[in-house]
């Protein structure tokens, strides 16, 4: 009646062990030795790695921009999650100008219910602050499962939002048990020097990173955090790239600030080198905030091992090279701006962060899977592997060696940054729920079976003092 | 022929469940619901969190110093630790003046084989460096199960060792898989400062902290970093006290190095203004380093909760106030230096660490006995509840509550620094290795039971390459 | 003919010496011994140091404020600023909604032509941006002799810019040999805490500083400094008054970048505790940014005495207690903001700084003279004694102490935030361009004889490069 | 009968302005206009700059080194010095092994006295210490006219002192009115990378720098800020070299301490590239510290820039290479440490600071002679251009350019590190206590004319207070 994973070796964020895992309908059960139950179907995972559902917390899929959407949606956007190991992503569902909340969510349940591959909750963007809004924030938290907001200090006269705007959202997210996100970019800054950039002529892809300058971010997230301190908030910076931004966080860190951030894959392992492709193949890493130049990297692979960095979302947007990315032939300022990355995400990080001891195994865990699900109200449900959680498990094959092309991948668009990058591993079975939908790396389920996650609130952490209650 | 811990809570350094605990033998073998087999016991613990057993990684137990020795030796000290919750500790050996290493541990191995109720590991403390010590080191670490040295930067021409010895043992140990253990403070500064003290005719135990102020164990500090970073080998600081230390290591980690650093609960809880107690009770608090002023607090519990600190441990080291500190009447330098702590470490971190908010329970027991495990070889055997790891369960009740004192402790040493303290919860049983040691917070065994733990060499960190071998 | 100065003691920026002074015309022609020429008068300044005539880079005189106007206009706050040893001061001419440049420009030499005891200049404070204004920078540089640009990043929807100006502005000030002077407080931080304040029913002026916390100025700080990073251009930080402003201003000045900044005698003397005076006297000490708690006194002396710190200014803007102060009798944020203080800049300066040991009394010189006249053009002809330079001088007597009270300064308004303050030494006698103006500490002169003062470009730092050009 | 330099540009450490200057006898009586008197001779410099006569605050000359000694006495190295526009030296009086301070000094009284063709003083180097020495310290400063003494760090086993020492001798020094002076680096570190990196067969130049790291540096310079700060006596680190020095310096001065640094043109204008000079060339480099990778170059000037470092000196200390640095041809331990610069330094650093816009003019004169006069007791009688000051006066000619060639320079050694350097002005002419002794850059006195200085103590910093004494 049971299913038991036999002889693999499971890992979390804290522990590595070899052990059985049963799983019994949607759960795990138990892990140790003799659990099976008469009846178990057993299936052999030797020499595999059992890890947590991968959790993307940060994914843009059927979004609208201008006249277009991002090339996939929830259906193929979940698909290339599931066969990455993904099992579970946070969607931004979007408030735009003159929208309520409510009706910016009902928008979003439309794009994904029954159509997704894989368990899906909503973070609840606002592009459009008002003074009725603080009161809706409440609701959306208590009634709809969406303890989290994200706002954008990028995008002027479109999604920005101003200092005022953004202090209140802080105080109102910390009273009624949100976490805010946001996107740390000086839109002031950046719109001026793209119209600058403009003015004089420039229409090349590489006019992107040179009009948003690491500065611009890392001077927009010391504000953000200044007023989440404020606000006495707790704060989540969405897809950290550089290293001022990354002092700003390990400072707020250091002083007791209860403050979060997150990278992404494209950020650890390309540069703005790319922006000098040949032709118009710069449009592909278009993305914001941009790649940046190399010595970044480094910056931000420390920041994840000692624990400064939270998580690793991919911030996926996808948006065909040919007639997406192509609008922006003549205008980099036209360029959509995106990438896709949900599939690539697990198997980068095992391959250039675990293969490389950068990241020990347990670290790759928490920031693949558990600090995603502690901070956005999923665990112990999801996270981890223990018995009572969903049995949500990536059987990974370390043996495995192979190379990423966009040939061979789910995703519905027609590149990937990581052409050509070498991936160790592989999550060749999949359990989401209990059920197996991915086997010997093929999709094994026809319908969609991923269901919509009602969230927890989000525990501002306890203010130390030195008093204990009785 | 198992036993069955029914209905706590499983707390590791990542997670927190409910779930039942399989005993069978010396270890655990299953974690879930329904793992129950015929014949097995069944203990139940509602209610109760089940923590994997503490590790001490610094005690020192029937130490001779000077005529005297500490007044607790191996089975009262061990059994204070058992009844605090602590199932392994780590005492140092060492070598005096003249011995080789093989002699130094073959003297603990006396003072320790057949008396302790706890499990034990030793380190090696190396006081008298000489070119032939480079070579037995090995052979400690690969023969005696003992990878981990201690040296000193204080108490000049007694166990002080100059940078060259430190610069070589800390290249050997990196090269042999082991862990250098060091006390930072400038043994040169804090013999000049009492010297001086004392030709000023000064007594009080009030010169003990002012001859050894905070700046000459952050010098030590950065310094020792600066040898290991010339080494290109692993380093552990113990009890690490102030803010000047903590930001040494601070910097160390953010740079990339393999640092790593212990606190003491005395440093989080007491301070400086014991010195002036009443008469000379001052004496009780003569520990090295000394206690600081109050707001180094704060820095340090910061240093817990960002993971700059990774263990703590006690410094245990215990003598009478009456005939072993009163040595030190008339003159503060003659003091034997050292307190007790092994026995309330875990209830004074639970309480005022976890119930004011200033640490997780997750970070209690990474802090008190996983991070510990791991550094020092242990793990997985122990510093978690996995299945395959050794028995050793702390059920801790949070629902008790009691007032720490010297009357009811279990230690051989007339006071404790924490007298009249709080403490919230209680360590109601402890299993050792399959076995319950302690039931309804009393001794259930008669005989020392603990064993000596060979332990596996360091693993330094692979350093991080972009590279990824096939 | 001439005038010889005789026994005194010569302060510069540098330097310390005894020596003569002999001034001819408007100038100083030579310094040095028997330099005395037939004819020429000898006054006897035995005893006395001879500083350069201070230099107030920061006044608000005549300001209109709502329906009212300061205190202080230009001719009792520059009688004023005489008598305390100030020969030049830089006020504030104020562009105002829907005026030019030029327009607000005018409006200041109407209030101060003619009617100012000591020579002055202008910095032109720009409230309200538009694309026009860019090109009309240059030409105020140019024509019209101000080579410096105010900018408020506080008081929304008054005064402040959003940072698309400022980065604007600082790029063109850059180009066209202009300083651009930053108020730096988050204004929509300050808008949104008054008005929450306000809400909750807080009248007092006790929440006057608490609406405008010392965060919302480091961050201003920190943000402009990276605007003027990307801008490439200088700038000048006015009235900083916070460690977390100085640490950002710190930072700037090891990477290289042109930041200077300027505080204030009210910050580094009094502190916050002021705002719980009996009755509404908290009143008197409404300034923005308000005083800071007492610890960040200590840090700003250290900002002077390390040179990151560069002037220091009075931001005199004076409103009498009664009639004007009174009018937020009944709500904080109706407090007319300011407070007088260009009488008592150099006494207290020489009082606090010098006589305590804080500041050299070269440091003095540079800080209260030097400094500002080649920050704002106008060295060498003012800010020190050298031959050539307008023979602006304050004879010093060191051996003159004093009580600072309101009864016996010249400024026009009804109480000083210094009363009580004892004052060590005195302005006994001042030379401005070669007339004796101040006697025997008494004003010698009936009717003004201050001069505008045209001011020359600001010269960017040439960025340095190893080449050397031939 | 006097002199009077017609048209030149003064410069001081403050100040810029072209006037006159009259010498009379030693001294200068009057800087001004039309201050001619009848007799004097009126010598025209018109387009030239006047500078303060440079002070080179760190020379060996006739410093015996095992069996040999430095190429330059004080014959050849002072006139050396006076051609590159430097008229005060500081050489190291020495106290070695066994002998008093007294012994030392009175030797290099003889190899000095009537042989220098500039004025100098005397730091007094302890090698050797002892109890005796704490008291003979005090009669030095006092009765000799030495109030600095120098210690090293390094060289183990030679003249290294140990922490206890150092800890004493800054206590000591604080007390009688003397500042120490210390040589950073670790010598047991450097010690032991030295013998092993022969162990290992090295015997290339370039295991001087691998074997005298960065971080041996950085790690004695923090150490010693740490002593000073203990013993709360002034500090001043000669030579310093690297970017992680400099950071402990710079976070000293900004936490109030009085820690003065120096700096030589060596480490700003080569790198540690020159080691791989062809065959044995690179022993020419071969100095302690050693030169440093390139990026450490921006860092210092930024140092100097910001006031982090106070002093620029040679530390010329020459060998030839032919006959000298070769004894080291197959050991890089035995090539002697030093290299020429006494001659180089002012032309260097006007080329290569102020040309560059790197430092201004008032920085050249600061950090080439003024600070050292005010941290060597010399000021205001060196060290400035000022009525009553020595009239030690250089005239530069800031239009000649020029190579930088051992063929033309004054030295006594084979060979400039700064061979083949453009050089911009010229020492034209120079005057020493009123006589001119270089005249177009001709040496123009037969006989040396220095004489000893005694200099006065060294005045602590007052500690600050906020009480103002009456």
């Amino acid at each position: 009646m049971g299913i038991v994973l036999n002889g693999g070796t499971i890992v979390t964020a804290a522990d590595v062990y070899q052990a059985d895992v049963r799983i019994e309908g949607e759960s795990i059960v138990a892990i140790g030795y003799e659990i099976k139950q008469p009846g178990d179907q057993v299936i052999n995972v030797d020499g595999c790695f059992l890890f947590p559902g991968g959790i993307d917390p940060h994914t843009h899929f059927d979004l609208p921009v201008g006249d277009m959407s991002t090339s996939d949606d929830f259906s193929s956007g979940t698909e290339a999650a599931l066969m990455g190991g993904t099992t579970t992503i946070l969607d931004f569902a979007t408030q735009f100008k003159g929208e309520t909340l409510k009706k910016g969510l009902q928008n979003w349940h439309l794009k994904a219910d029954g159509k997704s591959f894989v368990d899906y909750g909503f973070h609840m963007a606002i592009t459009n602050w008002n003074d009725r809004i603080v009161h809706e924030m409440k609701e959306i938290v208590q009634k709809e499962g969406v303890p989290s907001f994200k706002f954008y200090m990028a995008y002027k006269n479109v999604m920005q939002v101003d200092d005022s705007a953004l202090l209140q959202a802080l105080r109102q997210a910390g009273e009624c048990g949100a976490l805010v996100c946001v996107h740390c970019e000086n839109g002031d800054v950046v719109d001026n020097l793209v119209q600058r950039a403009r003015i004089q002529g420039h229409t090349a892809p590489l006019y992107h990173p040179l009009t948003r300058p690491p500065e611009a971010e890392a001077e927009a997230t010391s504000r953000v955090i200044t007023l989440a301190q404020i606000a006495d908030a707790p704060l989540y910076i969405v897809h950290l790239t550089c290293s001022g931004a990354l002092q700003a966080v390990t400072n707020a860190k250091l002083n007791g600030l209860e403050v979060y951030a997150e990278t992404c894959p494209q950020y650890l392992l390309l540069d703005d080198s790319s922006y000098r492709a040949e032709g118009f193949n710069g449009a592909k890493y278009v993305i914001s905030p941009p790649l940046r130049p190399i010595q970044h990297q480094e910056v931000l692979w420390s920041g994840l091992r000692t624990g400064v960095l939270d998580t690793i979302a991919t911030d996926h947007c996808a948006f065909n090279y040919k007639g997406q990315k192509d609008l922006g032939l003549h205008d980099f300022s036209k360029i959509p701006s995106g990438a896709p990355g949900v599939e690539t995400r697990m198997g980068l990080l095992y391959t250039y962060g675990v293969m490389t001891g950068k990241l020990t195994i347990n670290q790759f865990v928490a920031l693949t899977s558990t600090n995603a699900a502690k901070l956005f109200g999923l665990y112990p449900r999801k996270g981890t592997l223990a018995p009572g959680s969903d049995a949500d498990i990536v059987v990974w094959d370390p043996r495995v060696s192979s190379v990423i092309t966009v040939r061979t991948l789910h995703q519905q668009v027609d590149y990937t940054p990581f052409e050509g990058y070498k991936q160790i591993g592989q999550a060749t079975h999949v359990f989401m729920r209990g059920t197996q939908v991915v086997q010997d790396a093929k999709l094994r389920v026809q319908q969609p079976t991923g269901i919509y996650l009602s969230r927890k609130p989000f525990l501002k952490r306890k203010v130390g003092g030195n008093d204990v209650q009785s």
